[in-house]
């Protein structure tokens, strides 16, 4: 790690919690951590680049939060405690307004969800920010996207979509400050607590909805290798997303639409929901079935269904 | 992490070792690790961005070579064995015939130093690689840049200058592809050994020489608020550096120039540096002495001397 993280740990002094496991933070060429023992670690590196990831005019408190929001999603996909993360940021300039105002976002999630900022880089260049973060998992508890069994139940926290119609709001500039959409997709909302449930609710398999909900239910019918059946009556369909567009677009933002870091798991049919929910702090849906095989179905209430193609989500190389 | 690092596990399938602390690799939300329980985790994040760290021309082998050495070069200053890596990469397009030189390159030091690529992530825009990796220390013996002392001596490894005397040259175009100059630029060698030996030598400081050895020196000065002289005729001058340009101009690239990944440090004056270099297979010379101020001072045979700022290295944002 070089000096130059000089400059972002000026602003950042004193703004994320000081991680009894952080033996030492930035100042050196490496960080030094003292995990727990008795607990593995679960970890992930995530990249946001301007005009790919967030709009060009999203301001810069948001950026640091989604930033730091994209990880702890990670964390809570896996069912770890978030312990710490590092930070490389690459920016066009040393803009210290702009700075002040990133780590204030940053340092607002970070503080809430309880992760120390132990170290990281600053180069110079188009903006972008990758943000490795560290938690920890009971032994051998983690959860993965393997594992999803023919008959278990297919579960979804959260109203998922309410980021897509709050990106395409932000891009026809027809938002207001404090639109929900826009909020939803400005301040993501991690799903920490609810993921730390999981990890001792018997749950099979778990992702984070951060491609959309048909490609990341798609990735774990992968590594399963199994497929699924979705109810399309059953999908949870926020008031304010309902209202936003046609039936249509709503489905679109719903099953393709990413970025809402909504979790979407597997588990037993009859899971006590309402109990995940109420410790999780957010409503949990059973949206449908795992079978055996066949894909991604989505059944209508009047019986048809069609085949959800796992390519609905955002993919950077696509064709 | 996300699924479009599909595309580059595919190039990195058995490229870099299987670690025995590595639980579970890419293709989920995180990776898991179970680090020695007995031992410190050292962690450094680094990001290379093309035309800034690495000219536009450079070979994608040489990138992925660079891109994870620089890591390692981090936790080789530390004192740390590596462990275990994660890679962002961001690049325009994706080029599978780049990707596969690239993870060619990365996987070649991988292999050689013993570190797993754990996870990552892939995302579109222009070309720059983060790199975060970790490695163990024994508990409460990672090195830093704090504890240098009055009377210390103040050593180096390896022959520095030659990086930037290869990017003059690469940039002029006049080096030819066997030239130990654009080698020493394009496949530099973290000092895994020596950093190993050292945590157990008694040393009191240590530093990457990435800035330029002033700048990084500099950075032991302040960090352990003292002064250094170094002597000007022990500074150790690879002859086909001495070759490559004037007496002023060499001194430059040697005090100035980055990316050589050499070892500075600190610790008692008489440290058996012949054991030290026939362990951690690189030459180590004493340069001079730490003092208890006076900033950081060159010394010349015939005993004039001149005050070397601390900003003779590379820095993303001086003005």
């Amino acid at each position: 790690m070089t000096d130059e993280f000089d400059l972002i740990r000026r602003h950042f002094a004193g703004l994320t919690p000081a991680g009894e496991d952080v033996l030492r933070g930035p100042g050196d060429d490496c960080a030094f951590l003292r995990p727990p023992p008795d607990r593995d670690l679960a970890v992930s590196i995530d990249t946001l680049v301007e005009d790919i990831h967030f709009p060009a005019t999203t301001a810069p408190g948001d950026i640091g939060w989604k930033a730091l929001a994209c990880g702890l999603s990670d964390l809570a996909a896996a069912g770890a405690r978030p312990g710490w993360c590092l930070l490389s940021l690459t920016c066009p300039a040393a803009d210290e307004a702009w700075l002040a105002a990133f780590a204030d976002g940053f340092g607002a999630l970070a503080r809430r969800e309880g992760i120390s900022l132990a170290g990281g880089d600053m180069s110079r260049g188009g903006l972008s920010i990758t943000v490795q973060v560290a938690g920890y998992v009971e032994r051998g508890r983690g959860l993965t996207r393997t594992g999803a069994q023919p008959g278990d139940g297919v579960f979804l926290s959260g109203w998922p979509g309410r980021a897509a119609a709050g990106l395409a709001r932000s891009l026809a500039s027809t938002g207001q400050p404090d639109d929900p959409l826009i909020k939803a997709l400005d301040r993501p909302q991690p799903r920490t607590r609810l993921g730390l449930e999981l990890a001792g609710a018997g749950v099979s398999a778990c992702i984070d909805v951060s491609d959309g909900l048909a490609a990341d239910l798609g990735h774990i019918l992968t590594a399963s290798e199994v497929g699924a059946e979705v109810e399309a009556t059953a999908l949870p369909i926020a008031p304010e997303l309902a209202a936003a567009g046609s039936r249509a677009q709503v489905r679109e933002w719903l099953l393709g639409g990413g970025d809402d870091y909504e979790l979407c798991f597997t588990g037993p049919y009859d899971l006590d929901i309402e109990g995940l929910a109420e410790a999780g702090g957010i409503a949990v849906t059973r949206i449908g079935r795992i079978t055996a095989g066949g894909g991604l179905q989505l059944v209508e209430a009047e019986g048809g269904r069609s085949t959800l193609a796992d390519t609905v989500g955002y993919r950077h190389f696509s064709s």
